[in-house]
């Protein structure tokens, strides 16, 4: 009898961060990192792990709609899932009852992430690879293939697709010797949380340098006086040869964002990241012809490629940052990568919370070897929380990542991290209420 | 003490409506009209009713998603949440864990939707009036400032919003009368589902006409040549008098758009609606630059505020069809139909489904008294489906909405349709497993 997928869990797990403000900003003040973490088993016993990735209240939400995908695709073979994750995504994104919830976008789609990038990581498992590897190794048709073109095709035909990955084809083997040997490139946001005191800032910013990062990252946008004090704080701390880049988390608007970054202008910030809602591809667009040479980047709330396919078609951004588990995982990640190279943008992913490190290096990396061939002005964010949870960690050396080794996405969380963590009646919890009464 | 807000009960309630295949399209072949209907109940033992419209499968995680935001508001003053709903739509809205499973749109914010109507709903009916008359009585500083700017400012500031309804203030009584006299024009979607034969719809295409319809929908987009023959067929049903739109429900990329209405063109539609993706505001700009004079509608799965300012900032439409429950509720269609105002484009909501007629037909009518001041080339959407469930339903006379005279915003259902229609359990879903099995 064919091997199927057997059942997919959803578990909802939260770590207690807000105890001590780490990952504070001006739309985020005391954020709980969570997960729904999900598991896919097969009818062979195999397993494959993802994750949506939520700030706390809210992620029960996120269990119900994974929990909701779930029957449309358990019962299916293996072989037929994992040999087309893009009909596997579409199955998933495309159902007719489910799809009003989005289309495409919030939990139901956040939902299918965590699916999607389970399937991944599964297949990644069977063929004994790190996905990165997996998607760099594949033959440019068959990631071809996986794209649904049918809302992108202005911006990107399935030919222009198929040329930007032959003209990557000759260059693979070398490139990924390359990443072996000398990682990816990563900036640092946790000396920046909105939440620290000047010390911590300070402190921090300092031994970010001393590790070998190039680039840190502040929130701004709650309070101006205390933005300038910071970043003034920062740019002395790590002198004039460090990127800082600013995040104001979708604080402003579009006039109030021009106005907001004049007075920081002076301390040479990088990029201004979320600079207003994440919606507003024109904001966007107005706000990068008022700031330049400051970048403007955004993409951790860009809820599809059809937003991005904009942000790029109207010169909103100068830096695309994808996010693993906002749009539909991996799948939908290719399209957004292939819409980056074309339109020559630079991809520097947005990660931190729980997770996210771990799974969305995958995606830069398969985008040096195979898409992009380049590692020039490309950042991965990191933040070092949580990454003890999680059976394959991230290695960060000299500021940058190490190239993972062991199968799959990285997402898998070490099992007493799950059970500890499950909320509400999980120990970690049941310590957290204590600690608060 | 003080009266508070003591409790809100989401109930996941559903009508087996895919047995008929009423409300079949390019995208939804077989939809379960469905609602996560809302009370909100008060110390003083006063009701408000509200709901979140979908189409069956994923009313579990709407009403989940109802819960998560209940907290929020549970224990407010009623006259303090009655007295800003501004602020009590920006608390359900802004909550920084929650709002990661937007911000601002899918499940979360539909959500948000149900309870802040509930609660316009409330405070209708304890000033004993109709919404649309509650709204179209309040002084234009009030209304303004119901209205959350920070993502809307370089399209509308507050002057602006506050010179229209200033400069409509002078006529509301006399467009109130007009209001009762002849009610406000419809159109009827019931000819047009998918799933119906070509003997129904012209059956149905001319009873419309003779019911006093002036404008009819057909649904289109899944099969060219079908699409053809059913237009053909319509127009020679109704004559060349009546306007005929058409609607895509978003099944076409931006070529196939403009490819595919080429050959509709002689049968003269009226509007297209949803060519694209509901989120592809330069794709429908570059299709309505392509098949003009044919004109280009959208809005029911538009998001929010900040996407309808885009539409309208990029000349992408020219028919605004704001809903009811897909955005935050009546609060945020205030900003909306302020902006539509700005912008000299007509509103013409969506409705349908269950419970969107009798209540979206609130907002029109406050924007015929209050805000545009006209009827001119404005309808609003009308299916015959469903209103038996409602306590206070739809009056329709020779093919125009009368407006409704009952306090509140319409959505209460009979209590004996709830519980007959309650997802699983209710009665009528006990006899609809037994039809399939």
């Amino acid at each position: 009898m064919a091997e199927v997928i057997s059942a997919i869990q959803a578990v909802d797990v939260r770590f207690p961060t807000s105890l001590t403000l780490d990952g504070s900003d001006a739309m985020n003040p005391e954020p709980d990192y969570s997960a729904a973490y999900v598991t896919i088993r097969t009818s062979g016993g195999e397993e494959g792990y993802g994750l949506a990735f939520t700030v706390g209240r809210g992620n029960d939400v996120q269990v119900a709609a994974v929990r909701a995908l779930v029957p449309l695709v358990v019962g299916m073979p293996v072989a037929e899932a994992l040999s087309d994750l893009g009909a596997f995504s579409r199955r998933l994104t495309g159902d007719s009852q489910l799809r009003w919830l989005g289309p495409d976008k919030g939990a139901i789609h956040m939902a299918a992430a965590a699916i999607v990038n389970a399937a991944w990581d599964l297949r990644a498992r069977r063929e004994d690879k790190p996905v990165w590897r997996l998607l760099a190794e594949m033959p440019p048709e068959e990631l071809v293939d996986l794209v649904d073109f049918r809302y992108l095709r202005e911006a990107l035909t399935r030919d222009e697709a198929l040329e930007i990955l032959r003209r990557a084809e000759p260059g693979r083997a070398a490139r990924q010797a390359e990443l072996l040997e000398s990682g990816y490139p990563a900036y640092t946001t946790t000396p920046g949380w909105l939440g620290y005191t000047p010390e911590k800032l300070a402190a921090l910013s300092a031994e970010a340098v001393k590790d070998g990062f190039t680039q840190i990252k502040l929130k701004v946008g709650a309070d101006l006086d205390e933005d300038i004090r910071r970043l003034r704080l920062a740019r002395e701390v790590v002198g004039p040869g460090i990127r800082i880049a600013i995040d104001a988390n979708q604080a402003w608007g579009v006039g109030q964002a021009i106005e907001w970054l004049r007075p920081l202008a002076e301390f040479d910030p990088y990029w201004i990241e979320e600079p207003t809602s994440p919606d507003d591809v024109l904001g966007h667009a107005a706000i990068r012809r008022a700031v330049a040479p400051i970048k403007v980047a955004t993409g951790e709330h860009t809820h599809n490629a059809v937003m991005f396919k904009q942000l790029l078609q109207a010169d909103a951004i100068d830096i695309l940052q994808l996010d693993a588990s906002r749009v539909a995982g991996v799948t939908e990640n290719i399209a957004i990568l292939l819409l980056a190279a074309k339109f020559g943008v630079p991809v520097c992913p947005h990660a931190g919370g729980v997770g996210l490190c771990e799974m969305v290096q995958h995606l830069a990396m398969f985008d040096f070897v195979a898409v992009s061939g380049t590692r020039q002005d490309r950042v991965i964010e990191y933040v070092d929380h949580l990454h003890e949870h999680f059976v394959d960690p991230v290695r960060i050396k000299a500021g940058r990542y190490m190239a993972p080794l062991a199968p799959g996405i990285g997402a898998r969380l070490h099992p007493e991290s799950v059970s500890r963590h499950q909320f509400p009646d999980g120990q970690a919890w049941r310590e957290a209420s204590a600690v608060v009464a």
